[in-house]
């Protein structure tokens, strides 16, 4: 079977600096993703447009087929002013990471009415707003990774009231409880949700690094709500895979002094997996809406397909079937057959072990 | 300050097999313990009175100060017979693991009915049943580590219903539904908790292996609940550190194949540790209670000084204060300074790091 999809998407993506992002960008593509939503966060983070204009040069020499969008980090010193430039400038969202933004507090939870001002102009001029939707653990709150998000929830449908214009993107949505908040929002809210959320629960990051990734993948119950809106083709629910490359040692080694990095890198095959997952739950028919149509309606960057009607062109897959001998892990060194995910990406100390390092998910992309 | 309690004893210990034998085993009697019950999952696991008895005669002539006692494995192959050969032999316990002890099913649970003649021969007789109180994960069923023990509760009051004069204690509690469960049974039930149950909560956890365990933290609620219980000093809640050994890489390193082992190392400063824990939610008062009287009671193997009403005897601790340059870990090599937690025991291959390796804890046994 071949599936022709068109031009993916990915609304959330870790690319990194130095010699990662050299490694990590143009395997975008190779994923079989044409655009690609670049978060901030960087070592300093991203805080003025001249940084994300000089940030996305550099992606675009990386890998000059992909469309990257930016995105600035939200902190104490975003101003109004600043915003507005970004616009102009073609940066496309703020986003909000719940720790280290805080300027007042609230019962332990950031406040976000400090930011009033600056979601007001990005209201104004169509900026997205990309939440990270957890509140920092508090055991005197009985508030783990377990519930950060659920207790976040509250944040979400207070600024959507405050400015029912602005967009807002709920990032990796992880739970039930999210699922049916964004549900209730109107049409400017929207939810990423990522590959590796619609595979894992707490069982398989317990006692695993190589899965452990914030926010945490939660109860079975809480998994079947991603996979259930997704089949129901909600188009405010799309793809932001969250791919957050790490040294490989980072991912496998432990101490007493420094537990393990927390992300999963799934970018480099991520039409394939995604392909896959959907499968997995008979959502296959929802591919294109769920890695292409919804998130860029919502964001207003159509394909080139979906501005001028074009039939053709996207991505194509092929589906592979298991044949006797086929296992289901690879184990080899080398390049990984068909079929099979690689177990790692570049070399040394550098060297990224992929989500579901060497496993059969039985599609490929045609060239 | 100096605290001196009657002869502890640990309700729940993993002494293995072989070189870990050897290294673990002298170490319960330097970790302040006279007293150890000894857990039946070798390999293979110990399911006959002989075995039980070779085992415990190894023990003893590695740490001949300790009194030992035994437990065999629930499975389809213990009968009423065996069981009052092995009560006649001396042996204790019978310890019942979640998994692979099914013969018949009830809703993905195991079932438990299969082994009623096996309880029937237990309350005659007067050995205790010991029971790991958790049910498989089961994704159909919403169930996973996080919720494996509430779910598990309707088993325990079933057999307690169906067994009244039956000692039954739920092993290593996680849950406050687990501390409510046991507290509205009669006083033929009892409980253990661990040390590292007071210690931690999930996020310890996530992402960092050498805080895995099965039971798995839970949230701090529940930490909560199982502070709450010792500080009242309820009777039927006493120490079982369910200390389990692993060799260093199986707890530092993960593959995409195999996470880590799950288990926390504790037995050898175990004394220590739990006055530092007890004192930190101000129950110290508690403690000769917690680890010597109510757990002895219950089993009914009072101490010397018990039995004898003699006063003096037992194990004193010495408080030890921070000074200036005292820091909240130690990273040296050899042995620790008094006041720390060491680092590591035993060396190469099988050395161990211990749960909270170079922590700071202030307390020390007087030799």
């Amino acid at each position: 079977m071949q599936l022709t999809i068109d031009s993916p998407a990915d609304f959330h993506v870790h690319l990194r600096q130095g010699p990662m992002c050299a490694l990590v960008t143009p395997l975008v593509r190779k994923g079989g993703f044409r655009l690609a939503y670049v978060m901030p966060n960087l070592q300093p983070p991203i805080t003025t447009t001249a940084r994300a204009l000089e940030y996305k040069a550099e992606l675009q020499r990386l890998e000059p087929r992909v469309e990257f969008l930016m995105t600035l980090y939200l902190s104490p010193d975003l101003t109004p002013e600043e915003v507005r430039k970004a616009k102009s400038a073609g940066i496309v969202g703020v986003k909000s990471y719940p720790r280290g933004v805080t300027t007042n507090s609230d019962g332990g939870i950031e406040s976000y009415e400090a930011y009033y001002p600056v979601f007001a102009v990005m209201e104004e001029v169509g900026m997205v707003l990309n939440l990270h939707g957890e509140v920092p653990s508090d055991s005197s709150a009985n508030i783990s990774v377990l519930n950060a998000e659920p207790a976040f929830l509250p944040w979400l449908h207070r600024i959507h009231a405050q400015f029912p214009k602005l967009r807002i993107v709920l990032e990796h949505a992880t739970t039930r409880a999210a699922v049916e908040a964004v549900r209730k929002c109107g049409n400017t809210v929207a939810c990423t949700i990522t590959a590796h959320h619609l595979a894992l629960t707490v069982d398989d990051w317990a006692g695993q690094s190589l899965h452990f990734c914030k926010p945490v993948a939660k109860m079975p119950d809480d998994r079947a709500a991603l996979q259930e809106v997704i089949k129901e083709g909600h188009p405010r629910f799309f793809l932001g895979s969250d791919s957050a490359p790490h040294p490989s040692s980072s991912k496998t080694q432990s101490t007493p002094d420094k537990g393990c990095a927390a992300g999963l890198y799934t970018s480099a095959t991520l039409l394939p997996l995604v392909a896959h997952l959907l499968e997995s739950f008979d959502a296959l028919d929802k591919l294109e809406g769920f890695v292409c149509t919804f998130g860029r309606r919502f964001y207003q960057f159509p394909s080139e397909r979906m501005r001028v009607g074009a039939i053709g062109g996207g991505v194509t897959l092929q589906k592979l079937e298991k044949t006797e001998g086929t296992g289901d892990v690879w184990r080899g060194d080398g390049d990984a057959p068909a079929g099979y995910l690689p177990r790692v990406y570049g070399k040394g100390a550098e060297a990224i072990i992929p989500f579901w390092a060497g496993r059969w998910i039985g599609w490929q992309i045609l060239a």
